[in-house]
């Protein structure tokens, strides 16, 4: 047994993995679903509490450490009294393959009785938007088990 | 001020949202790092336990709730004294893309000094793999501002 464990770590900066750090800045409760919004227009402090029936001082905190990673950005919209609007960074807009990656799964294996709730477009062609295990050398969809990801360790397949 | 408001909601049940549905399957803290050391190989208690430095309790209850989910499955591998191990079901490897798109955002924006830890590789034709936003029509890669959100209410651009 060993005691030098902490009882529960709070943060996950110490893992050398992408996947970690991109959770020690949108892995909080109800990040990814202020991001989603963000991406889906909402902008405003109370157009947030009202989608995510979430308390004024949660989303407080997490409004602020989004822009504090430049996930989005705060800037006024009006004076006396000042009001300012979220807005996502390039930074925060490039979440969007995680946040329809998210939601294709939802679609499958969490759906809601009436089915999907939402349908991502391609704007002009109107085709399905997807997101998509893709090979940068020869452009195929890929399933899980043709993936293999390289540590500097070694080698493992994903969904081996 | 709205009195009736619950301090924080514990759940993202009452979402009709597929982003939502997902968290509540695998947005708790841990679960993605279970699910993407599942994707890696790790099969084993002790060895979720020493790849993640969690408590035993949280991996403990993280683990079962990813059996009853349909996540992983539990089986036994050893007999007197009998011991488990865990291994993705399907619809745990379809997970692959959001742990995929995890990492491509990490690798970019909350990277390492060091570089990208790991590198994700198609099997055989050893190209790049990522996780892309692709119009199952036109076969296109998509920006997130060439992305319209279809909601039962309306239609919303990604990042507009």
């Amino acid at each position: 047994m060993d005691y030098g464990r902490p009882v529960l770590k709070r943060t996950y900066d110490e893992q050398r993995c992408s996947v970690a750090r991109t959770l020690e800045v949108v892995g909080e409760r109800w990040t990814f679903l202020i991001v989603r919004d963000a991406l889906l227009g909402t902008t405003r402090f109370d157009g947030f509490l009202s989608n995510l029936d979430v308390s004024r001082n949660t989303l407080t905190v997490r409004l602020k450490y989004l822009v504090e990673k430049g996930v989005l950005e705060r800037t006024p919209y009006q004076s006396r009294p000042v009001r300012f609007e979220y807005r996502l960074t390039t930074k925060g807009r490039e979440l969007a393959p995680v946040i329809v990656a998210l939601m294709d799964w939802g679609d499958r294996y969490a759906a809601v009785e009436t089915g999907p709730p939402r349908v991502a477009e391609h704007i002009g062609c109107d085709g399905s938007v997807h997101a998509e295990l893709r090979c940068t050398d020869c452009d195929r969809q890929l399933r899980p088990g043709e993936v293999r990801v390289r540590l500097a360790q070694g080698d493992v397949h994903l969904g081996a």
